[in-house]
This record gives structure tokens, C-alpha cells and sequence, in this order.
């Protein structure tokens, strides 16, 4: 199109360009409190508080854990995590549809790195802007859901390729939707060769031990990395 | 956050200006040309794209039909609207995460309104952009589908707020899936008291004759209008 959309994209692209500089500044200063930082992502109502919730319950006595979760409007995940007794911060983005790394950087003076070992974001429910934002974490997570679909590798391809874990949720569910597993992973490893796929289902459990021990992996090869 | 956030609300709500103005001027044209468009929003995954097709199954006999397929990357959609013999136009928005006013201005120049009764948008996948943006659509239309979950009106208020009718799809899921009804229907009417809900499975069929109803009725209060 033309010079109105030309703009906008040069603003974006000063602001990302800003951000991801930003990013790295949090990157160094959670190298130097030790503390790792996972940015969780997916569509709305894909399991990411639940998700969340679950790698609570499961590292809490090995861990000291943070939350720091992303919502437009409401405070209705962080009373979820609150509720279990581990820190969390709340930011509100107003209209915004991801996090970057500024507001990042606020939440983690609110629920400080220096005495935690892992720090989840729960990022805003979107499968695009987020995809766009270096928010300064060690490592990138999303979910797709069964019932989003099989195809959606190949309509929101950016973010399956910046994700260092795939959590395939509400594999419960597989019997009730038209979901090719084979499919999903032939269109994921196409865009990201190295990602790791994990099917799971937070309401059952299953799975969940293999996402634990995938981010209890990546926690320790931080620390000694 | 301080001055760098501001200039970006600052040059969105240039934008949005911008794109307001264009979007009365699609209507103006759109008026001229007897064509209703609508605006159909949701979440990855929520069943646009098969409303879309049974919304094409059932009126097509009927209205002269058109559809404007957004996409960040493939066309995977507008192909099984290609399928039906419809008149399909596909955008692809490229890292946009939603449609603006000018964008749709170019769909509806590929598509020919003067040929058409009735033309659809299927928006980007996303719950938060895509409310901001008028797209000179007569009506917006959203899909909450029940694996998402009852809580979304308290997330996304916005997309709740702008939009005149709620299909909540996948209803065959429900016995699936934790949704309270009756706690979504409160949580939409706080926010717009005046919207339909149409509870309705585009995978059984169940409800997608209120649907038509409604989009009939609309389609002839705007010819009589």
C-alpha cells in the first residue's frame, strides 16, 4: 500500500529497534541475578494461565518462582497465581496487544529478580504483535490449543518460528476436533527445525511432566551456562 | 510508562483518525452501491472462516455474495471460499495485526461492491486490534467459541463492546469444555447491553438458522434504510 502504511511500519520498526535493545539490558541484568526468564505466549484461551498454574504447583518446593502476567483489562489471571502464594505483577496494557521490553522492565522492578530463579511472563492472548517483541527472556514458549486448528503454522508463521517450545494443550479434547497432529508438526518443523513439540492437556496432566522437564533443562543450562 | 509509550498512542491515534474518516467514506460508497458489509472478528482459531462458508451454503441463492479474506501469510482461507464459487479477494496483511479502513478500501476495489449484495471481511485472528479499527462495515460480527473460555469479556471488553452480535461457536464442545453460559452472557451485557448472542456449532449446524435470520434481517433494514 502506500506512504500512510510506509509510515507506520518505520514507527514500529523505531520502537522494535528501541525495545530490542532494551531487551538486552534486561537480558543482563537477569544474567547477573541469575534468574530465568521464560515469555509465555498463544491466542486467547489457549491454557497459558493454566499452563502457568501447573509449573507452580510442580517447581514451587525447588524453585522460587515469579509471575509476571499481561492482560488488557482485567486482573483476573493474576488473582489465579496470587491465590497460590507466589509473586506476581500485574500489567495492565490498556489497548495494547503485546508485551515489549519496557514494559518488561516495570514488571520486573515490581516483582524482582534478585530473589527469584524463574520468572514467567504471561504475555497478552495473540498470536501476532507478541511474536514481533524481544521482551529480554532467556526463552520463548507458546501453546496451540486443539481446537485452534492445524493450521495455524501456516497463518502465524512468525510466531512459531521465534518460540523455543511448542505446547500442543487440551489434548484431551483431540477426539472432538479435526486436528492432524502429524500435519501440525510437519507445518511447525518447516518454519523452526529445532523447536520442541510437547502435546499435553493441563486439565488431565498429561504431558506436563515432559514440559517440566523441558523447563527445569533449560533453568539448570542457564545457571551453568 | 513516560514519553516513549505516548508517542506511540499518539501516532496510533493518528492513524485511527485517519482510518475513521476513510471508513465513512467506504460506507458512503457501499451505500451507493446497495452493499451490506460486515465485519467478522474472533481469535485464532474460533471458526471464522467455517461461519463464513455456512453463511455462503445458506444465502447464496439468494444475495449476490463477496468476501474480503485477511491473512498475515497464507490462503489457506480464501481458497475454500474460492472453492465455493465465490468471489474471494485475500489480503495479506504481512506483520498487521488487524484491518485499518484503507486496507479494506483495496479489497473492496479487487472485489467490485457494485456486483455484490453482501461482502464479508474476515478480519485478522486477534482480539484486541481489530476492534479499534472501523472498517466501514455496516456491522461488526464476533465469534467467542466455548474451548476459549467464559473470561474473555472480561479480557478483551473492547472487541465485546463494538460488535452487534456474538456467535458462540463450538457449541457441540460445551460438555467438553468449563463454560458458564450464563456467566458469558452477564459479563457481554455489562459491557453492551444491546448485542445478540447466537449460541451455534458450524460443525453440527446447530443455531446457524438464527444466524442467517439475523444477517438477513440486517441485510434488508439496510436496503430499506
Amino acid at each position: 500500500m502506500e506512504a500512510r502504511d510506509i509510515r507506520l511500519i518505520e514507527v514500529k520498526e523505531g520502537i522494535l529497534a528501541e525495545s530490542q535493545v532494551l531487551a538486552g539490558k534486561l537480558r543482563e541484568r537477569l544474567r547477573g541475578t541469575g534468574t530465568f526468564m521464560l515469555n509465555l505466549m498463544s491466542s486467547p484461551g489457549s491454557g497459558k494461565t493454566s499452563l502457568v498454574l501447573r509449573t507452580i504447583d510442580a517447581l514451587r518446593n525447588e524453585l522460587r518462582l515469579g509471575v509476571i502476567e499481561a492482560d488488557i483489562a482485567s486482573t483476573v489471571d493474576s488473582e489465579k497465581v496470587a491465590a497460590r502464594g507466589v509473586k506476581v505483577v500485574q500489567l495492565k496494557t490498556g489497548g495494547f496487544c503485546h508485551l515489549d521490553a519496557a514494559m518488561v522492565s516495570e514488571g520486573l522492578d515490581a516483582v524482582g529478580p534478585q530473589d527469584l530463579d524463574l520468572i514467567i511472563i504471561e504475555n497478552v492472548g495473540n498470536l501476532v504483535c507478541p511474536a514481533e517483541f524481544d521482551t529480554g527472556a532467556a526463552r520463548n514458549a507458546m501453546i496451540l490449543s486443539i481446537p485452534e486448528g492445524d493450521d495455524k503454522p501456516l497463518k502465524y508463521p512468525l510466531m512459531f518460528s521465534v518460540c523455543d517450545v511448542l505446547v500442543l494443550n487440551k489434548m484431551d479434547a483431540l477426539g472432538v476436533f479435526d486436528f492432524d497432529l502429524r500435519a501440525v508438526e510437519q507445518r511447525v518443523r518447516v518454519l523452526n527445525p529445532a523447536i520442541r513439540i510437547l502435546p499435553a492437556s493441563c486439565k488431565t496432566g498429561e504431558g506436563i511432566d515432559a514440559w517440566i522437564g523441558w523447563l527445569r533443562g533449560e533453568v539448570r543450562a542457564f545457571r551453568n551456562g
